[in-house]
């Protein structure tokens, strides 16, 4: 059977005000009225139904998690003690589902990103998932770039493996980490680089068996976990293999090391929404080049990103800039600083303002 | 016996969102923990008891002020149904307080201004009101210009009419509308000029007397309250009075037309807080040139006007901006757009967002 993995443990501190410790991005209703979890479990449900989805977050946000998604099991909801990176959320998480499943297929990605082509997202998972099921491989979908970014991960497309229902699929020539400007312009010119956007379709069988060779100890310490145990008891072992384990990204830990990586090219109007200024990407700017959300009345005020919850934001006169208000807090910020963002975090702490993390 | 007026009925738009229609500038913490009616009070107090502070306000925010100012003794808040200028309501509050003290002297100010030299605010006006007690004069404060600002009226001053206790004074040459800035520039360099600053001192009975033959619909209207009936009546007959009478301020009703005018030049630290940007000249800026009321963090920013009310404001890398933070609202403009904050109120209302006036 098909599942989905949703890594939902990500703490969103570049949208500060509007994402907090116990809000995180992917909790926060961004780009409509619903949470971009919500949205994700959506634009899997002709695929995957909710009895089939797995939640993977942290502690701190389950109880959250599990209000904002009521129909969800709660046996598919899976809480870290701390964060390890997606390494150990996946190999737990194959783990959990073989125990219950032995020939479960897993489409594993993030919770806060947003998809826009969602018919084509929808076509290129089956094949990969009906691709998966047949060969023992592992998968991935890497994003045709749209321009030079220099803040993500890049895969380059290696030598044709197949096409199947007319989409085409790629071995996988290299990882390559976030490139300087120069590189990021070299590899958008050439056409032979994707953006990596995290997400994966393979059998819980094969990445396992990957992982034991790749990752060892943390399949060995993993493996004390059984899907079938009842609810408290996966808790508790996954409370007592947690600290021990090393925190590695499934791209560094796995993929990047094994030769059975195919990756589907995916043109399917992706953004992980990773700052303020994605906002801008994802709609389109009124006539004055600003991009708004929530109640706003901005006055003379050009090429600005604003968003409100629970209030109005009135700007009189400014330009380039990211303003947010929550009841708790402002934001002011200029809009080409929307990466440094994620340093209010530390700044508020050192001040001695944690109540407003 | 002296008696305080203190007009309190001033709305403060320039200050959205920290002033609501509702929640006026006088009744805003600005300065500090001290609403500024409560600081204009506090002022008095040394001259004139509570017991002898008049407060004229509007209907919407008469309940509010007995809330802010719990002594205040019910008769002595006086509430008008409509906004008729300083004219009417100085009329009104020395026909009340004549009727209850025909000897009544009068120091009648606004509620929402800022004087930092206390001591000598306070024996300029133990001065003026012993000689409005003696003559049969009116008397008002002029400040000393510090700049030339192009917002205020100007009084230009006559020859020397005397000195009290040092304090010297004189009669009025004329009265000047808010100048250009070259006229600002000429009254600032001459050092005959002051500003006006709607601060009076007189006897009940001469500001009546005068007004009668300047305003004699006014006074004859309003004739019919006196002082000396119960609060409902006294409300009655305001109520009654108020729909028919012009809107004229006193300076241009009476004391621009009358040659028994006085005027103490004061250099007591005043300001009007008429926007934003006064906050500037109130408080030290920070080393970055910063000014910030409430919880705040700005980083890489530089002189900005910064207010957080319940919250916080942070900001990254922004100059010349104000930034206001309310739990309902929040507001970005360009520091040198600060009067253009009241226009905001029309556009609020244009747009259907009344529910944030």
């Amino acid at each position: 059977m098909n599942y989905a993995v949703i890594m939902a443990g990500g703490t969103g501190t570049r949208f500060w005000p509007a994402s907090r410790l116990d809000q995180p991005k992917q909790l926060l209703c961004l780009t409509d009225d619903h949470t971009l979890l919500e949205a994700t479990i959506e634009r899997l449900a002709a695929l995957i139904p909710l009895e089939r989805v797995m939640i993977v977050t942290g502690d701190k946000i389950a109880e959250e998690i599990a209000r904002v998604i009521p129909a969800l099991p709660a046996d598919n909801l899976i809480s870290e003690p701390l964060r390890r990176n997606t390494g150990p959320c996946l190999i737990l998480s194959a783990k959990i589902l073989i125990d219950r499943d032995p020939d479960a297929i897993l489409v594993a990605l993030p919770a806060d990103q947003v998809i826009k082509k969602v018919d084509l997202f929808q076509r290129i998972l089956r094949e990969a998932m009906a691709l998966a099921a047949q060969e023992e491989v592992l998968i991935t979908l890497g994003i045709q770039p749209t321009y030079p970014e220099t803040g993500y991960g890049y895969i380059e497309i290696g030598k044709s493996a197949g096409r199947r229902n007319r989409l085409p699929y790629h071995q996988v020539a290299a990882f390559h980490e976030k490139p300087n400007a120069q590189t990021a312009e070299e590899f958008f010119q050439s056409g032979g680089f994707l953006w990596n956007a995290g997400i994966f379709v393979f059998r819980a069988s094969v990445l396992l068996e990957t992982a034991r060779r790749l990752m060892p100890e943390t399949v060995q310490a993993l493996e004390r976990v059984d899907g079938r145990f009842d609810r408290q008891s996966i808790k508790r072992a996954i409370d007592q293999s947690y600290p021990g384990l090393a925190a590695v990204s499934i791209d560094k830990g796995v993929m990047e090391h094994t030769d059975n990586l195919l990756v589907f090219p995916a043109d399917i109007g992706w953004s992980d929404v990773g700052s303020w200024t994605s906002l801008s990407d994802l709609f389109q700017p009124d006539e004055h080049g600003n991009v708004a959300r929530g109640d706003n009345l901005l006055l003379d005020s050009k090429n600005n990103i604003v968003y409100a919850r629970e209030g109005i934001v009135v700007s009189l006169g400014v330009d380039q800039l990211i303003i947010v208000h929550t009841p708790e807090a402002t934001l002011v910020a200029r809009r080409d600083d929307a990466q440094a963002i994620k340093k209010i975090y530390d700044e508020l702490e050192r001040h001695g303002m944690k109540k407003y993390l």
